[in-house]
């Protein structure tokens, strides 16, 4: 049968999502854990290919497994064999053509600074150390510029896959949680790197060194070169897939 | 000059605050780092010495050092000489004869628990899983009864400094944050792992495996027998040290 989980990791000792020879990745981790419990050369396949750094609450993963046994038990004995920095959740058995990267309706990624002189050994594994604040209000102005259909070529690269550099943008938004600023953003995909890209020109705004034309413009123009730079991929983490069911 | 600083560090990697030959300890980066930048067989003192694994937001360290520039320059070029899961902020001058750790009027740890049936990756460098949930109002009044002056013989050991197990307790509450429970304690000072017995019994009657006379019983006792275990490192956080000035 087909199985779908969630799963959690902490990206900071991981080469990235996606299995490759002679690095740790999240994928190879659990497809030897499924291994060892009895999976014949197990493929494990993820809604998004999380880079090197990048943590998820909220990945999805599907994999085929003869199991004769509650899906809980399955849920135990793959996080028994799991590494203390990935952990499988909320098992369900699902059709077997599911796909969770080609059936994802939308991934839910979010990125986190906080704001501090003094760096915080504490947060630095899941944030970004902003020092000197950030203007608010201007960031969340230059966040609504992104929702909607637009050609993001200048905030990132289309995967091998396709050459189309069209994403929609359901969601982009800044929370504040204490002295944290949360950025949110929900889309039908993205392109690589795209989240960090933004995240870069959004905390540029906050401080006052481009305006939410610059970043108009940038987006308008579809040239990567027009704002440079890549926020810190600790801060990154993706917190959810949607599907259909 | 004597300088002394708020230090704080992530301990997952550390044996612990104090210097240990052939161990990494959080003193031992300081000196190294106050060397660096010319300081002579620089000496570190701090206020608590925290266990292997124990994490600090409020540390603090003095030390004495020939510095002619700002204290903002000083604490620059500790930081950039220090690991990155360390750090100094707050630079001040103090008295020669300040000593963080006998001029230290109380301490103030919190110790923090994620109430989740699945493991949290992101959660368990800074935290205790504890599956199933536990009863606040009952670990509450189990924590009133800690406060005041006792004998803590039963939930530690006294240092090699002196023999005397009495200590006063200012605060010992816990406090939600979201489905996070928080136990915060303040007192004048603590037995060798006297917070993570504490929170280990307090946890057993928030789980209702003792009862709130349990632990009445196990102080009166003076008994280290009489409730075992400890909780993890993990959760721990030395948040706060207060000083007359």
């Amino acid at each position: 049968m087909r199985v779908r989980a969630t799963t959690a990791y902490d990206g900071t000792a991981f080469y990235g999502f996606q299995r490759q020879a002679g690095f740790r990745s999240v994928q190879g981790e659990i497809e030897t854990a499924l291994a060892a419990i009895g999976g014949e050369q197990p493929v494990v396949r993820g809604a998004g290919r999380t880079d090197a750094g990048v943590h998820a609450t909220g990945q999805v993963v599907a994999f085929d497994i003869e199991w004769r046994h509650e899906l809980d038990a399955l849920e135990r004995a793959i996080n028994i064999n799991l590494p203390a920095d990935v952990a499988v959740c909320e098992l369900r058995e699902c059709a077997p053509g599911f796909s969770p990267r080609f059936d994802a309706l939308s991934r839910t990624y979010e990125y986190t600074l906080y704001s501090s002189a003094a760096r915080q050994p504490m947060r630095d594994r899941y944030a970004w150390q902003v020092a000197g604040g950030v203007e608010l209000a201007a960031m969340r102005a230059a966040a609504e510029l992104l929702v909607g259909e637009h050609d993001f070529a200048a905030f990132g690269s289309a995967t091998t896959d396709s050459e189309v550099t069209i994403r929609k943008v359901m969601r982009a938004e800044w929370r504040e949680h204490g002295s944290d600023r949360v950025f949110l953003i929900e889309a039908n995909a993205f392109l690589y790197r795209m989240v960090r890209r933004l995240v870069n020109a959004l905390v540029k705004v906050g401080r006052g060194r481009l305006t939410q034309s610059d970043v108009a413009d940038a987006l308008a123009s579809r040239d990567q070169n027009r704002i440079s730079g890549l926020a810190p991929a600790c801060g990154l983490c993706l917190v959810n897939v949607k599907y259909q069911v």
